[in-house]
Order: C-alpha cells, then sequence, then structure tokens
C-alpha cells in the first residue's frame, strides 16, 4: 500500500486560503502604499542568518526567543525575532551608501520560539517604519500622522494613541527622590501596572527602596483628557510632549486620537524619548501599534552612533480586527468574468472572446473545460465572478455573446464588439 | 572596550538597498497583477515546515537539496526546496474548500542547502503559477499567454518558449523499440545532451541497452523552425503539440515566441504531458521560467488524484536579466516632492504645506531638520525627488511658496493654493 505523509504543518504556523490572501494583500497593500507616500523606502534583510547577529541584543535570554538551530554546516543560525536587529545590523552594514535621514519601512515574517497559544503565533508578519538619522521632533509628529493615516485608510477609527516621554518620567521619578540606579528597575515596574495592579506595584517599588511608591503612580495617572494631565503635570518637563502636540496639530492628526499616558513605560529602558502604543478602543487585542525613540540603533554592530524614532503595525492583531468586524469584502473574485465553454466545437470562438477581454487588461477567466453549463455556473459563483459570456451555436452565427449578471440572474445580447466596452464601463465604474 | 558583532550575513543570502528594492517590487508586482488578471489566486504556506512534508519528494537526496534541521525543541524542520511540494501538501488538506479547477499563484522565498555561487544562492524567491483539476489543453495554452504576457510586461523580448510532449517522447522511443523499463532512464539521459554532448549521452544510451540511440537522437533534434520539425515528426503522436499551437494561436501567442523541441526532456520523469522552457535569447542564464503537466500533484499526502500544469517564474534569473539590461528606471525616488524647511521659525508653515500635499495623496516629504538650504537640496538630490518647496520669511507673509525644479534648477513662485494643483498635474501627467 502506498505510504501518504500526513499534510500537516506545525502548531504557530498557517496556510492561507484565496480568500484569507485577498484581504491580507488588500490590508498590505494600503500600509506600504502609505508608507512609500510618505517616502519610505522598501528595505529586506535576510531570513536565515548568523545566529549572533540576531541574538546579540537578548543575550542569554535570546535562545529562548528567538528561533535558534545548527544547521547541517555546523553554523549557528537564528530567524529574526523582530526587525529592528535586522535593521540596525543592515545600517551598520550600509549605511554609507543611503541617504541619511534614512527613512525605511520593512514588511517581513518574523519567528518566535516561544510555544504557540491562541494569539501568539510562531511565525508570522510585522510590518516596521523607522526615520533614522535625525532627533527632529517633526519625526514624531511624521510617524503619529503615518499611524492616523495607516488606520484611518484600513477604516479602524478611533485609535488611541498613547504617549509619554522618557524625559518626563526621569523628571517626576528625580523630583521624588529615586536614585539614579533606581530609574530603570522602577520603570520596569510601573511598565506592570496593568498586569498586577496598582498595589502591587507600589509593594515591589517600597521593596526596592522607592520611597514615595504611592505619590508618584498617583502623579503618574493620565486624567480625563490631556489638558487636565498636562495641567497636573505643569511642574515637571513636558517640553518635547508639547512640542510634539504642537507639530502634529500641524498635520491635522486630531487631538481626539493622542492620548497622553505617564504611566506608559513600553520599554523605556530601550527607548530614550517619545514612546507610542496604539489601542482599537473596544477591543482587548492590546497595542496594535507600538514604538518610540532610540538612541543608538547600532551600537551592537558599529561605532557609527544612529538616533531615531520607528514604530511596528502588529499586522496579525490587526487582521484579527479586520476579520472580525469584516472591514474589508473578501467575497468577491478579482475576475470580472467568466468566459463558459459551450461545447468542445466552440473552444476557439471562447478563447476569442477571451482573449479581446485579457488582451485589454480586463481581469477574466476561461472555464478550463467543457462541462454543463450549470457547472460552470456555479464555478462562477464559487469564485465570486460577477458576469459570465455564454456563446451557443446562433450566437456564434451572429457574432453576438449573451453576458449574464450573476446576482441577478438578468441576461443581455450584446455584439461580440460591444463586449469589451460593456465590461470595461463596468470594471472602471467600481 | 565595547564588543562589536560583525554585521554580517550568511553566504548566498542577500539585504538589499532601497534602490534594488524599488526594481524587484516593480517586477514583483507586474508578475503578480498578471496573474491576478488571469484569476489566479494569492496563497501563502508556512516556511518552517515538519521535514518530511518536505523531503517526502525527494527521498534520501532531500536532506543534500533541502535546508533541515533539528530544533531545539527536538523536532525535524525543513524550509521549502521550491513551491511545488508546499502546494501538493496544500491542496491535500485544502482542495474541499476550494474552486476546482483551482488556479493559484505564490510568490515566497525558497531555501537550498547546496553550497553558495555564483548565480546559485541559498535563499531566493520563486513566483509559481499553476492550475489543478483540469487536464483540458486550454490550461496550457493560457500558461503560454500568461508567459509572453509577462515577459512582454516586463520589457523582455522575444522570448523563446520551448516546448515537448513526454507522449511524442513515448512514441519515438517505443517506435525505436526502447522497452518500456528502459524508458525513464533513457529520457534522464536525453536531458544530458546540452551538457555533456550527444556522442557521450549515444554511449550512455547504448550502455544502458537501447538500440538506435544515434537514429533517436537525430529524430530529436529540432529542424529550423516548427513547421519543418513537425513534418520530420509527422510519423509519431504530435496531437498534443498540434491542439496545444491551436489553441495559442486563438489567445494570439506569437508564433516565434514558441519553439518545439523534442529533446527537451526537462524533468519528463516527473512531467506527464507538455513541458515549458523559456529561454531569453541572447542569455546565458539558462532558463528563466519552466514547468509542465504533471498528474497526481498531491499523491504523496493524499488519495485525491489532481491532475494540473504549472510554471515557475525564476524571479531572481529575470532580476539579473534587468538588472543588466536596465530595463527599470529605478532611480527616482517615489516622492515626488520635499519640502524644505528655512529655519526653526518656519517649521510650522512648512509643515501646513507638507500636510496640504500629504491630504490628497501626493508622496512627499518633509525634511526632518533645519540644516543648510543647500544640504536639504543635496538630500533630494541623492534621494531623487524631482521637486523641493522653499518657502522663506517673505513668501510666507505673502502665502506664497518657490517651487524648483530639481532637474533643471529652474524656480517658479506659486500661491500656497496653487502648490496642490501644480503638482497634481505634474504627478497625473506622470
Amino acid at each position: 500500500m502506498k505510504k501518504i505523509i500526513k499534510p500537516t504543518i506545525l502548531r504557530g504556523t498557517r496556510d492561507f486560503l484565496p480568500q484569507q490572501m485577498a484581504c491580507r494583500n488588500q490590508v498590505m497593500d494600503i500600509i506600504k502604499s502609505t508608507f512609500e507616500q510618505f517616502g519610505y523606502a522598501s528595505i529586506e534583510t535576510p531570513i536565515l542568518s548568523p545566529a549572533d547577529t540576531i541574538l546579540g541584543k537578548y543575550g542569554e535570554e535570546g535562545d529562548q526567543l528567538a528561533y535558534s538551530f545548527t544547521d547541517r554546516g555546523g553554523r549557528r543560525i537564528a530567524l529574526p525575532y523582530d526587525l529592528t536587529v535586522p535593521f540596525a545590523r543592515y545600517m551598520a552594514a550600509n549605511y554609507r551608501e543611503l541617504p541619511i535621514p534614512f527613512k525605511r519601512y520593512q514588511i517581513q515574517r518574523v519567528w518566535r520560539a516561544e510555544r504557540p497559544q491562541k494569539g501568539r503565533l510562531r511565525e508570522f508578519y510585522q510590518c516596521d517604519v523607522d526615520i533614522i538619522g535625525s532627533d527632529s521632533l517633526l519625526c514624531e509628529a511624521e510617524i503619529a500622522k503615518i499611524i492616523v493615516t495607516v488606520f484611518d485608510r484600513l477604516k479602524i477609527s478611533n485609535v488611541k494613541i498613547k504617549i509619554n516621554s522618557r524625559r518626563l518620567l526621569n523628571d517626576i521619578l528625580s523630583f521624588f527622590g529615586v536614585l539614579e540606579d533606581k530609574v530603570l528597575p522602577a520603570i520596569r515596574l510601573i511598565d506592570k501596572l496593568e498586569k498586577i495592579g496598582e498595589d502591587s506595584v507600589i509593594d515591589e517599588l517600597n521593596k526596592i527602596g522607592v520611597k514615595n511608591a504611592r505619590e508618584i503612580i498617583e502623579t503618574l495617572k493620565p486624567g480625563n483628557n490631556n489638558i487636565i494631565t498636562l495641567n497636573k503635570l505643569n511642574k515637571f518637563n513636558v517640553d518635547d510632549i508639547n512640542n510634539f502636540l504642537g507639530l502634529s496639530k500641524q498635520l491635522s492628526v486630531p487631538d481626539e486620537n493622542i492620548l497622553i499616558d505617564p504611566t506608559l513605560a513600553r520599554g523605556l529602558d530601550y527607548y530614550t524619548g517619545l514612546v507610542f502604543e496604539v489601542i482599537a478602543p473596544g477591543s482587548d487585542l492590546g497595542a496594535i501599534c507600538a514604538g518610540g525613540r532610540y538612541d543608538n540603533l547600532c551600537s551592537l554592530f558599529s561605532d557609527q552612533d544612529f538616533s531615531g524614532i520607528g514604530v511596528a503595525f502588529g499586522f496579525e492583531r490587526i487582521m484579527m480586527l479586520i476579520e472580525k468586524d469584516k472591514l474589508f469584502d473578501n467575497s468577491a473574485s478579482n475576475s470580472k468574468v467568466l468566459v463558459t465553454i459551450f461545447d468542445n466545437d466552440q473552444v476557439y470562438n471562447a478563447l476569442s472572446v477571451y482573449n479581446n477581454l485579457i488582451n485589454v487588461g480586463i481581469p477574466a477567466e476561461i472555464y478550463m473545460g467543457t462541462d454543463k453549463l450549470a457547472k460552470q455556473l456555479k464555478f462562477a459563483d464559487k469564485k465570486g465572478i460577477p458576469f459570465v459570456v455564454i456563446q451557443g451555436p446562433e450566437e456564434i452565427e451572429r457574432e453576438e455573446i449573451i453576458i449574464r449578471r450573476m446576482d441577478t440572474g438578468l441576461q443581455k445580447v450584446l455584439s461580440k464588439d460591444q463586449l469589451v466596452s460593456y465590461m470595461r464601463g463596468y470594471y472602471e465604474a467600481k
């Protein structure tokens, strides 16, 4: 008996069916074209990578996070864990050939070694956008503009861009007497506010010797709106937040999309300026986009210093939102018309009708066989093709075709020559 | 001293700079949109795969060909060697949900375990297009039409589609008395004609017991054109070749793009019908696209039978041709205009000009800093941005801007309101 291999895939990886792909490609195209409209250049980095160029940043932890192995040639290999580290390596290797400030975007798969579970995949896409080599707050404002533009075009409305400032946080902590060597540990604890709650964070802060922990937390809590929050913080250094708000306003980023949240500590031991975290209202997915300003992007790989700012769009979470709310119509096929084949003797006629459509760029298909017409119509229906062309011996004789709208079933007789302009009219009206 | 990790990549993998990516993306988009225009659906399969689903087809050889390893969880993993085997697994797993005949395309990276050398990469892209579940020769004709359409749109002209037929080859071999069990070994030897030459192939054929080896080879040699070749073969079964030519003609595939070559044995032990191999004239790159009809795509993974036909476009070889002949202009940035910043006091004005451009969809950039104007112009030049907006205090006072064409250096004063329609006129004229 023939041995059959089970057609399985690894947990945490996925096959994508045509309808899913159609939707994913639409979303990807919107993200890409927005990045490109703002002047960001597309780059790509290798997938198979020397392990130290991927794991370096994470130290010993790296092996737990990134997907790594020894290949048959004895090389230590890792797959990208994110797109930041490969980009840092890329900049260190290629900065001499790039226009500085360098604006890049990168959309690629990344891998995680964690055990896959709901919402945690082993293999997934990320979409990064960064500006390197400028410390102007214009960059931050532009990133905010890109965020609202992308989500607007994706029909995900009312996103909240939470922002915070490393400078503000430093200022508040120093005001309350937190010593310099306690700042990073304190920030890491503040980062756990949502996870473990206020009381536990205060306990933990006390444990590491931070006095005034309760006042610090009270000070950090945002007010009901940005004006209240800023008033509350008026004795601290909120210059970068204020400058950012002024610049963003010039780019018509709506006030209501921005939420100053001084408790936001997202990787503030890695980031050095403003940080961003984007939340979709009414969703429990967590951040759908996040990032911030960092110094010394390339410090692992080069003596060259680059300050920059960037965010990563969480493509898979965005797709979950879009699929849940059916924000994109992905039921329809790309093809606008199916040319049916009446019988074997009519194949050449059908091909010539099909050829006229294809040659002027109309997305079209011809049925690949001479099954019964009912089966061919069913095929068009399953693929969501809106029009079908039928041509029996009488129509051929009269150089005519029948065009059938699949949604209504209405049929119309056209001369062969009229078909292209008829379909063009429909196609261009869409 | 700080330890610096060398920013290296593995041999046979590549970093892509913005100009290369711009060109690669253009080519990719043309290939994709052509596949989509013909009604082929996009799918994706995982990269990390259980080793047996990748290596199965290749048997013991598999480990030498595909990139495989044992991961930290003890799983045997392989990376796709091509897109055919993952597609066969995908069909076996998902065919119930797909419209049959199923037309799919797939553009993904694949990996080879071979030692990298010039033109042989460890990590590269393939672009596959297949029709599954129809044994009509219409499929073959459509694939030929797609091939000429893709290469036409890529400005690679006069490609030759070499074709051969498994049925014809069987017929010729049986006419010359080759026994059934010698047919596949004989075909594998004939496949070596170009590599080792006629005399060696005849020697080898004799060695495996094929008599009439010289007559066989003489019979297989193509004539100066297809008509001569077909005449020469008129006592053999060339039905499928003739039918294919008739159908292709209806799809206006030019005769001169097709070359019947009975010596073409390309994987004829895997393929079961017509085979294709596309050559760019005057290039020594070998096949830039190849494939054919196969039966039982999924036999490794399922009892379900699917006949199909497909070709793989060799994306990296196509890129080599395009880069060598500079077929695409990739010097220009996507951005059409750079808004400069005169000095710190004018940032808000510059942002507002920039915002007006961006909000109507014009690809634009703002300079991220307040460097000297000369440096900002140089930046526009390096990125190939065709226009620059300059706005000093006087222009701001009069609500005007200066627009400068970077190629000629000519400057023109416009009112702030005129800028959008000026740029739109330029942009839409392109």
